[in-house]
């Protein structure tokens, strides 16, 4: 399928629906919070000035609305689930800031850094409060509100998976291995996909039993698309992430291209042991060096031992498991199958 | 009404039902923000060790429970949402503590004192995350969502006011006025216990309008508690309140007694301009001093301007309010309106 052209097409077409709906939610906030939630959106500066800023992707309220599509709803019906999964989605975004102290996101500073700590965990809340009015209103406010809660029960706890990662160490008994990579990942980043999904045939009328499937539909995705993030994590273009180069690397995230090099099981390596490029990633990450040098030997010695291959197979994998539940229940749904296949297209 | 044992009774019978629904709901977390979370319930030390700590007075899920059996049904019914309210007053406590950067909560440390900001941050929003969960399980989730989350855009509303009053002045035209503050505190308190008491009737199977009714009810007396708790957050006991004498007055904290002793409507003062011993508090307030004898002497100018009798009157009226909504509602609910007197009972 040619991906040229469809995101520009349905995501505008989203975003046109979107937006407004966004900025009337957020527009019951106290003007302080509104301020900071319009900064976190990439529609103002840090003192409220209109900009045009990155708004992000827009992933998650296309695949409510195209999932509702699909269920033979329309986009419209989608809206209050939509608008739901991309305020927690930002949410998410704040906090993460200040719990993992990142300084920048897409380009510019992280809520924290530009208003306080103490502002930005009010902000975070606040959006998230409006997220889940959202979702509780309408026809469809028991299922999205039962949904959505259960998500955001699983991204906390993927956010605290991962935070607890950090403590482990890079190899022995103790080590994070790629199962626990995966159960973490899917928590974190798959639980809002598949909400998102899920809400979509929710507000369209669909049985409990599609959502469901739809749910899981998206948790593969979702899997696919950090597996996808933890590549570009290391190796993706700082002009395009918005990144620093090795960033995943210098801050000694576990990413799964690390842990797949590392993990006696990965597909170059042999024995408990593990290779000589393994034992040699080991000690550099161990050794906590941050230079240039360290983190691009390290970077290569992870695609040395396959971490990089194996993480885009994986990715793959669940890639094509989501494309497989998506056929089985929507076969006709092409809009949604170019909006998956595109976004897997981030590898090459 | 006598005030002897009855706190004792109705309020043991909520705690022992909900300490399982709460320790059940908990135990969903990660071991790593379940420890957290054990902490700040006051189930555990700050390592996990069992203590029998003050778990607070369960206050809102005791109305929420209280309220459920008035309409008919029985306290079991509203566990759901008895759970969903206390775990959002926590979830609001956790995170205020940052906010505030308020190092000791109920004679410990602080949540992000004891464990850090970040986990605390998370730790909060797990709380909340099961908090929704439960409000959106069982029979009348659509409608306990609703209030559920409106009760939390109100919240987060009433904190951010409370945080932009500290940008304030304490006298002239962009001073804080005593309506405002009864806004923010209506927001900040009254909300969640407003929804507290429209959660249980709601679980009770009770009709919307109902549940409206009882919400204004549950404001009117979270408005009268806010007040009380102004008033016992400058002259309460420390042994009993676990907060340091004077301790609001100190961080110029403007609450009602304060406010109420500058407004120039205050009962005592005549003139926009106010009374020597109003100018002399609006002094000692913008001076900073922080010193015992002048936090003392702002207490002393502010009784003397009748700013304690002014917050007790007020909290007196929003009472009696609360307790006529309710006797016509529900004139036989006894334990009820026992629990609300007691709770009133704080100001002697």
């Amino acid at each position: 399928m040619p991906d040229i052209g469809f995101p520009a097409g349905a995501l505008a077409r989203c975003r046109r629906l979107l937006e407004p709906a966004m900025r009337a939610t957020v527009a019951d906030l106290h003007p302080w919070t509104e301020r900071m939630a319009a900064f976190t959106l990439g529609w103002s500066d840090i003192d409220g000035t209109p900009v045009e800023a990155d708004t992000g992707k827009g992933l998650r309220p296309a695949l409510a609305m195209l999932c509702a599509e699909a269920a033979g709803g329309s986009f419209e019906s989608a809206l209050p689930g939509a608008v739901a999964v991309e305020l927690v989605h930002v949410f998410s975004l704040v906090h993460d800031d200040i719990i993992d102290s990142d300084e920048r996101r897409r380009h510019r500073p992280a809520v924290w850094k530009a208003y306080g700590v103490g502002p930005a965990v009010l902000a975070g809340d606040a959006l998230l409060a409006l997220a889940v009015r959202s979702a509780a209103s309408g026809p469809h406010a028991a299922a999205a509100a039962s949904l959505l809660s259960s998500a955001l029960v699983e991204l906390v706890h993927g956010q605290t998976l991962d935070m607890a990662f950090e403590e482990r160490p890079w190899t022995g008994p103790e080590a994070v291995t790629v199962a626990e990579y995966t159960s973490m990942a899917a928590d974190k980043t798959g639980s809002l996909i598949g909400c998102a999904a899920a809400l979509g045939v929710t507000f369209a009328g669909a049985p409990a039993g599609l959502a469901t499937r739809m749910y899981g539909m998206g948790r593969d995705l979702g899997l696919a698309f950090q597996m996808v993030d933890d590549v570009l994590g290391i190796w993706g273009d700082p002009a395009r992430t918005g990144k620093p180069v090795f960033g995943d690397l210098r801050r000694r995230k576990k990413t799964l291209p690390v842990l797949a090099a590392l993990a006696p099981s990965g597909p170059r390596s042999s024995g408990s042991a593990g290779t000589s490029a393994s034992r040699e990633l080991a000690l550099l990450l161990s050794s906590g060096a941050e230079d240039e040098d360290a983190v691009r030997l390290a970077a290569d010695l992870i695609e040395k031992e396959g971490g990089r291959d194996r993480a885009l197979s994986m990715a793959a994998d669940h890639a094509s498991r989501a494309l497989d539940t998506l056929d089985a229940a929507f076969p006709e749904a092409r809009d949604l199958r170019a909006l998956i296949t595109s976004l897997l297209d981030r590898t090459h």
